[in-house]
């Protein structure tokens, strides 16, 4: 009989990464299942939800090879309860697994492993290595202004461009809903198989990633690669495969505002904490607050049509001319949250137009800023 | 213009507890509300939801004293931004206030004070003073038993019951749910106004005096009593008034099993990690466990119709006949919870027959024990 052993602590870490995708999807029976594939002194662990494929290699003492499909939730749910030991899983003829550890026995009901769809095939060679601090800080600054919209699909994603300025190789990753912008560069960065017009990651998967990464610093590398229809993201022994968004992305080098003149220098944390106290006033649906300019001065307020009204002046550098434009004080308070400087800049130019925000100073090789519409308030 | 000042921290901590029972009724737009009455050296907060009603006293500095009523929802929510200053607050003409903190200025709307529901007049001198640790602990050993479903309101609550054994006076606390029952017992616990056939006091109120009591040590005493329709409770400067629920409590005695002669004994511990693992196979609506008992053993066993089976055998003290009987997993686990012995006592008749879980000792003054109906399995 065809059976595995595996410590608890090894078996947990593979079936804890597969929640997120496997029987995410409910369409197919088998995509609430996880692969489990043991051979040699590995044990591969599969799920997909047919958009996002996970595959981790975990350690395991195999006696004979072989492969099941079994519930991924249920499965979790049995290892999770299991006290820290090995446990032994072994295959049955009617494609069941049955579980060992100590006095407690499982029988799980599995389903022909031969039916579980595949991951496409990658190719080892492709990959090029990359800063996992790195890709998760550009992740971080572009992901919160991707479209939830399932109707704008190819808004629910990051475009990965690979650019260059001033002969050097740039990574951008740039997000939009429509209502705001964020990109960010990073200098010496080059993944292969990104085609010109940049390729569009979902924000699910885009998210998995970041969840994998979670807080390994920057001395582990990241394998990534793309071709036409999917990336592929190589870290520790998981690789993760996601099927890239078929859309346009929209033109945003056209919509980055060039004549925003006025320009103004403010404390970033003071400026969050003013827009939350602000925006309580301000209407559930179009959280708008209103920035009135003057010299040396801000001044935001909010209307609530059954609460009441708000407002608050806060000291800023500024020595343009009186001004006032509508935002939408969530969208200022999230970009703001991705900008690692303490004072940021803001560039306006009318009350008709977007406003860009930037770090007051750009920190070694990246860049970025976001752009925000303005609302008439 | 009538006005107060009041510290940022003094003010929260009020207004967070008034959350909970402020606005959870919508059928009143004044229920979203909270009073504020302010006068000498104090701010009362009121907030009610007609079942609990919550009156907290604070410190201010009163300018001329006078009442509002706004939003309690809104009015945390701005408070929380703000920072730990002093916050002046101004009633307006409109029934409006003007909250004012730093250079941020917030105008609340605002209802008539007046038509506020006012809570029932408590006197002072009937409290009887308990420890807020022995409450807290007797809420949570009953409160896990009550019945959520609303149809079945008389068991929505926590029965107090005022009883003497030996000479001695005890407070009971009684709920159940039709499927189990929890009853605890503290000697030289004496409460004003309990009445023979106890009082029910609601879910909700029980949960609310637990949330208020907190990690509060047993050092602080806690003020109780009953009037015929309400209970009064009563923590530093915090007054819960509860509304009783109006019903027939069952005949709690009746059911209390007489002739369970199996006796086992086992490890509270284990018995939950097993039972978490074996039931992680039962099935979701029922959460039926098998309990198959012989000689200083007992296998816990279950079968899922889609995913599978688990059995587990537990080495326990018994020295009985072999016995088979279905429990609902969770229902012993919740009991199991709050038992505080490291050994727990299981007492049974036969499958058809209710079971009994106890302490393996009684600890001091208090004593306890669960009922739990048997299933057909």
């Amino acid at each position: 009989m065809t059976s595995f052993e595996i410590d608890k602590r090894e078996f947990i870490k593979g079936l804890s990464l597969m929640q997120s995708v496997a029987g995410r999807k409910t369409t197919l029976p088998i995509l609430s299942h996880i692969l489990l594939e043991w051979e040699k002194n590995f044990l591969f662990l599969t799920g997909t939800d047919l958009e996002t494929g996970i595959c981790e290699e975990l350690i395991a003492t195999v006696h004979e090879k072989g492969k099941a499909s079994v519930s991924a939730k249920k499965l979790y749910e049995i290892v999770r309860e299991l006290p820290e030991e090995t446990m032994s899983i072994q295959k049955k003829e009617n494609q069941w697994i049955t579980l060992q550890c100590g006095k407690s026995v499982f029988n799980l009901a599995g389903l022909d492993p031969e039916e579980f769809p595949s991951l496409p095939a990658y190719q080892e060679e492709h990959f090029s290595t990359v800063s996992t601090q790195l890709i998760r800080e550009m992740i971080e600054k572009t992901v919160f202004a991707a479209s939830n919209e399932e109707s704008r699909y190819h808004l629910n994603g990051v475009l990965f461009v690979q650019t260059k300025q001033g002969g050097k190789e740039i990574l951008r990753m740039v997000a939009t809903d429509g209502h705001r912008l964020s990109l960010v560069d990073q200098e010496n960065l080059n993944i292969r198989g990104i085609e010109e017009k940049g390729m569009i990651v979902p924000k699910k998967g885009v998210l998995e990633i970041r969840k994998i990464i979670g807080d390994r610093d920057g001395e582990e590398g990241m394998g990534i690669y793309f071709n036409s229809t999917h990336g592929f993201f190589k870290m520790g022994k998981s690789l993760t495969v996601i099927r890239l968004i078929d859309g346009e992305f929209p033109e945003y080098e056209q919509v980055i505002p060039k004549g925003n003149d006025k320009r103004l220098v403010m404390s970033k944390e003071k400026m969050v904490s003013s827009l939350k106290r602000v925006s309580t006033m301000a209407s559930e649906r179009m959280e708008g607050v209103k920035i009135s300019l003057k010299k040396n001065s801000m001044e935001m307020s909010s209307t609530h049509q059954d609460f009441g009204d708000a407002k608050e002046e806060v000291e800023v550098g500024y020595e343009g001319p009186p001004l006032q434009v509508g935002f939408n004080a969530r969208y200022l308070i999230e970009a703001l949250h991705v900008m690692e400087t303490e004072e940021v800049v803001m560039e306006l130019k009318d009350e008709g137009s977007p406003g860009i925000l930037r770090p007051s100073s750009t920190t070694g090789p990246s860049s970025q800023f976001c752009i925000i519409m303005p609302m008439r308030l």
